[in-house]
């Protein structure tokens, strides 16, 4: 099988930060093969680097290294760190990007990455996403055992998942990332309403606006909202050939609420 | 010989999407070679996708599946198809995104992409570019036969190609893509001039605008606007270290003609 | 050791050039593995190229075939190179966009693209990246020879590295580059400075602003500027958590001075 490394970052695709990551990781393990999985994260947000993280780690092949570097704090005392658990490895700075991703598996160790043997020569002050995260993450793919890289540490910074309400007749929830679309994710699993009779969705801060939940985007007439329960499993606010992001009054954070049948 | 993959979207870079996309192929296929074409086709835009796919998938190698996903209809009643050409594989939704390739290729079969043996485990609603094309042009990669794939169809929805006009001493066509230099590209194909002497080009709706037709893009003065025949062969409205687009009184469907000498 | 070849260019994402550049090279050389360093370039600007490759190319294993396409004279009378160096090979247009790069390197011998032998069929006028660029770089990583490619030539087109200015009390030099995040970075080198005691950084353009020179981002507070020495090994002005180009005076050429202890 060939070993698979990904990347997600939030260098963009203007400068070579992403290629010369990609430079150091042939360099240490030729064989491997390098994915992107997105280097559009907004420029420092962490949360935004774990919701993508969470919606698409598990669709790697078992063994998998994924590499993150959202990572304000470059050069300060946050660690950086490698995580192993059941299925994958993580290597990316301890700041809660991974937050998110490792409520779905089981993690069996967390290692600080301290070891100066695994990183490119001297160490930069600015860019440990090629000096760091980009060797470590080539020498684990190579077979590096976790433990060679660090102390272990036993908890990791996190932020917690924010919790559903539910609500009399209905459950309420937060828009927590907009897609490129426009669309707005939400917290609200599929699973919660699992059983219920929908009868729609409405935005707390504006109420006026209440949308029909429906399948897929075409099933509303063009430019008009709606909700759907999207691919990452959670339910979306969206509009049909346009942006809700744009269009609505809306931002991260805004809440939502799915109305049941009483 | 590797088998290849090549991508072209409209999912952006901005999310994981593309990415995940690429997770599945791997874990399918893992030797087959992932190639990105193109991945911001603007949202929906079926006709860019089609102008895109018809400038590139002959330059590679025989054999190459090539996946489109540009699919405003997600979910709703269009089929997910595969078609197999003389050279090619194509998987895309049946939308008319195949259709300009197609004029250049020997169509063998259409199959409708109805077998879920073939798609990723539950398929989502939105996202089938990770649930069915993916997988599906995977395993079209590994060998699987386009039959197994579900019924063969006869047709393809399709848009015609926009027909030029010979004028009394000309030929009239029309602006059917800008690239991301503002060139703006027309349906004129080079050989419909061949053996004319060319005079110049016009805006039909600016007459004033009246461009030399040139080699290369540095034979008029800087900022000056030109006319050339292109890499894709057809003939495009360009600025000299500038943009068409912004700087010109054009869009996608703008009346262009070479005049010819009388 | 799998062959690699790198692209930069300024082609960005919007449309299938890169795309095709990739397939020309799968069918001439498929065992190639191809990393790109950088796209966004700004269109034609050979500065911003020559910067991108200079900060890159050594981070790529021994025998890389690094291909630079920002090509504004595409068509006209500018000669495609190929250059052998100590550690890699180049392929480019002859307009300065190596000149940097090669400051570094031990220039072996250049040679012109003259035999079309290794040009994809007949030349557009437009578009070498994909006609002439890409299948020398895969025939280059192949194996063939440079002689093999066209005549010997002495000299390259170049600009010269801007120099630093030593001052009484300090060091001038300017900002050559703005990256993703709006750090600007200048010319003046971090072993320039090394033994004395800097006292902070200065805009010749606003001496108002004056920034402490710190050794990382968050050394200072949020939205505050900074000067570091960034990974690059040039000093930078930046802004905690914000963006210098957008929020302080300044643009490319702009002068920065290092302030000294007396």
């Amino acid at each position: 099988m060939t070993p698979i490394i990904t990347l997600t970052t939030d260098f963009g695709h203007h400068d070579w930060f992403v290629g010369v990551m990609k430079g150091v990781i042939c360099q240490i393990h030729p064989q491997a093969r390098i994915v992107d999985i997105c280097h559009e994260i907004p420029p420092g947000d962490i949360k935004a680097g774990a919701f993508s993280l969470l919606s698409s780690f598990a669709f790697f092949p078992q063994g998998t290294v994924h590499i993150a570097v959202i990572d304000p704090g470059v050069g300060s005392e946050r660690s950086p760190i490698a995580v192993k658990t059941e299925n994958f490895l993580f290597v990316a700075p301890d700041n809660g990007v991974l937050a998110w991703a490792l409520t779905k598996e089981k993690v069996e160790s967390i290692h600080r990455l301290d070891n100066p043997k695994y990183f490119l020569g001297e160490r930069s002050r600015t860019f440990h996403g090629r000096d760091v995260f980009a060797p470590v993450g080539a020498y684990l793919s190579k077979g590096t055992a976790i433990e060679e890289l660090g102390l272990e540490q036993k908890e990791l910074i996190s932020f917690p998942w924010p919790k559903t309400e539910l609500l009399k007749h209905g459950i309420k929830g937060e828009i927590l990332y907009f897609d490129r679309f426009g669309n707005g994710i939400t917290n609200i699993p599929e699973k919660a309403v699992t059983g219920w009779e929908l009868h729609g969705a409405a935005l707390t801060n504006d109420p006026n606006n209440y949308f029909p939940i429906v399948e897929y985007y075409q099933a509303v007439p063009e430019q008009k909202p709606l909700g759907v329960f999207g691919a990452t499993g959670f339910f979306e606010i969206a509009i049909n050939g346009g942006s809700a992001e744009k269009n609505l009054n809306i931002s991260i954070g805004s809440q939502v609420a799915i109305i049941f049948s009483s």
